[in-house]
């Protein structure tokens, strides 16, 4: 194609936000992709890059010549993200061409763990002199911006290059030009460490969502921002997190993962819990006798176990989330463990009635007993069911609670622990209540 | 105090976010708080209040008069949910004092449902006309940057007011003077409609985190915005409904619901889990002459079933999460069924053979089987876990796709009927094993 049409291919592209044309790269074919990365500069390309999740098929389309200015143009959260996915053959090819500066950003973010904050930077922010004039600052912004994206807030640093406040846009903005620039600075305004957890912070970051955070090394100089975009990441990333831990999964798992990776993240829970299973086991081994010689009652033995991991499991959901959410004080745990016994008392009651009731009718037709027996029999495993699901409530409080103080992940440990807990009062009350009421105080046997 | 000390206070609160001065209050006493109120402006005070949680009891020390005048300056969306917490008295009395621009965004904002997009929004945002040049743009933004906070993104209306595109802030202060305003404009810029469902656009609202979003109304008039807090707050209730749901509830419940409330949120999940139970109840009756000959058998029911239902909700998790995140292929999603098996498969064989091993030794010291004996339950043990844990994978794969297939919320309707089918499975496997295997083929008893 003459350039006229690359100039109005461009000028119809920049009508698009940047993240549309990101998605819409999968619907075209290879030659029209070409097409568009000769017709677009590396820093625009940059920008689109860094709204693809998986951009490694794109990124062997692009010759290596423009590959390198996009790597040396975009912010070095995405730079490290897109390094990370390309081959080393063409890594060889790349490093002699990438710039210093963004050698030295993906240095830097590579040096940190994937949990601490430091992860997380983006390097792309504004930032000025304490000692400027409004004049002057309103006039490095303008130079700056043309090279960095997030700039509605400045940070500002001391003679020293420490970070010591920052300057909203829209007061920079609305500034008279007489007013000393010392006005508009927050000097206590909040910041990370690069060495703190995400996990610990992430309450932190979700508070100043609306703001970037700047992050500082230990000689309180800005090492980099976060921005609203990483926030959200990290607050999605967080609660899936959380959300594969209550599952009995050690971390998130996705699609593209190695069936080896996957296993080592869900064996260890199952191992733990086969064990703890066995121990189960070897409890219910106990009550042979009862089975032996009134067999009926296995049939609802599995009911009464299910229906106390359920509930065990909606109590610790909401335990864990309550304790994620707020800081609590001792007199609204308390509380919180009070309603949860509240409400599994009535849970329980209502559901110990209808399992009374149903089961009774069930098995005087099915399984030939007196309607006076089946009901004894019904009696039982809804009593079993109340006492199970009221103990299932208040365990399902307390295990994470406990967890939560001695500064163990509750959603990890709290699940098997639970789990068998539960399993050991349900059918030590069951089988007991069986044994005593059924075998010793009515002789159905 | 003197009025001299009062600029003082303010100058130092001056330097701190406003998030921080939020926060503080609370380690405030009351005539702290009042001089706090007294010292800084309505404007002020609204930008701080925003920030708190649970507002109610500062609300009932600010005077009446202040009080509308916070609300009046406050963003829409933040003023809403400060006047669903106020007493019925007090709004009389503040009723006539409220601004007609502020009652007409309340109105507005309280005719979405909870789960539209029009409920989450600001109507704090920058608005210019299509026709300005670029220095009128420019007047325009600071006239109303003095009102407005979220100016990164500046809206474009056109003559009949209606949306049309949107410049990003940093373009225009870089721009020159004689360019067009045209081609700083984004004319197809991402919106949302107001009565779109948040859970169906929560992917895109988080895609485009890093700016605000315009929410259009039918005729394309903007109703207001939606910024990168609105999303973190969105996206963290999104995903916490969804934990819920998978743990059986119904929503997200918090620390201040009612019993009554709770107890309506989980007792649904609980009956249909009741009678499913009772369904597994009568198999298991069917197997009732297999206990009665063999009570030993009944000792690994709960290890089986327990193993099982862990692994269907390991399943079930991976499952959820790369439905919610990813447009899949059927390709995609045969290739995780295929996957899933596989993981289970190695588990399942994995924990069968300690199964085998640990329980066979098990079974010989403290139930007085001879070893051969011993080791026949123990593989019927082992062999029914690797064929439970293999059915649970693919049914907590395949189960979840079905229901989002047919526009079902998976992770609501997916657990009960993974459970069940997985003691289903687990029960007549075991007993159906322990009832050819040691009973027909090896004669035990």
């Amino acid at each position: 194609r003459s350039s006229p049409s690359m100039e109005e291919m461009r000028e119809q592209l920049r009508d698009y936000h940047d993240n549309d044309i990101a998605q819409s790269l999968k619907y075209l074919n290879r030659a029209e992709r070409n097409l568009l990365y000769s017709a677009l500069d590396a820093e625009w390309l940059a920008e689109i890059i860094s709204y693809i999740d998986d951009p490694v098929e794109y990124v062997d389309e692009i010759g290596i010549d423009k590959l390198s200015a996009i790597i040396n143009e975009m912010d070095a959260d995405d730079a490290v993200d897109l390094w990370e996915n390309i081959d080393e053959s063409v890594k060889v090819k790349l490093r002699p061409m990438i710039d210093d500066q963004t050698k030295a950003a993906i240095l830097l973010i590579n040096s940190y763990d994937d949990d601490e904050v430091g992860s997380l930077i983006t390097t792309n922010y504004i930032c000025i002199h304490q000692s400027l004039t409004i004049r002057q600052a309103m006039h490095e912004l303008v130079r700056q911006a043309g090279e960095n994206d997030n700039i509605a807030t400045i940070y500002v640093v001391d003679g020293r290059n420490r970070f010591c406040g920052a300057i909203d846009l829209k007061d920079l903005i609305v500034a008279r030009e007489n007013v000393p620039l010392d006005s508009l600075i927050s000097y206590a305004y909040p910041y990370l460490l690069d060495h703190e957890k995400i996990s610990d912070s992430i309450e932190k970051i979700k508070d100043y969502a609306e703001d970037s955070l700047p992050v500082l090394n230990r000689d309180k100089k800005i090492i980099g921002i976060i921005t609203a975009q990483d926030v959200v990441e990290a607050v999605d990333d967080e609660l899936g997190e959380d959300y594969a831990k209550l599952a009995g999964l050690s971390a998130e798992e996705d699609l593209n993962e190695t069936i080896a990776e996957s296993i080592k993240k869900r064996l260890p829970w199952l191992i733990i819990l086969l064990f703890l299973g066995m121990g189960v086991s070897t409890v219910v081994g106990a009550f042979e006798g009862v089975v032996a010689v009134l067999p009926v009652v296995i049939c609802f033995q599995s009911l009464i176990l299910d229906m106390a991991g359920n509930v065990g499991t909606q109590s610790l959901a909401v335990t864990i989330r309550v304790l994620m959410d707020e800081n609590l004080s001792a007199k609204d745990k308390l509380h919180l463990a009070a309603k949860e016994m509240k409400v599994g008392s009535c849970n329980g009651a209502l559901l110990g009635v209808m399992a009374l009731v149903f089961l009774g009718v069930y098995i005087v037709l099915f399984k030939g007993y007196s309607a006076a027996n089946a009901f004894l029999i019904s009696g039982c495993v809804g009593l079993s069911l109340l006492a199970a699901i009221v103990i299932s409530s208040l365990v399902g409080t307390l295990v994470p609670m406990l967890f939560h103080k001695v500064k163990i992940d509750p959603a990890v440990a709290s699940g098997p622990l639970i789990t068998t807990i539960n399993d050991l009062v349900a059918v030590v009350t069951y089988y007991g209540l069986a044994w005593v009421f059924l075998i010793d105080l009515f002789h159905l046997v």
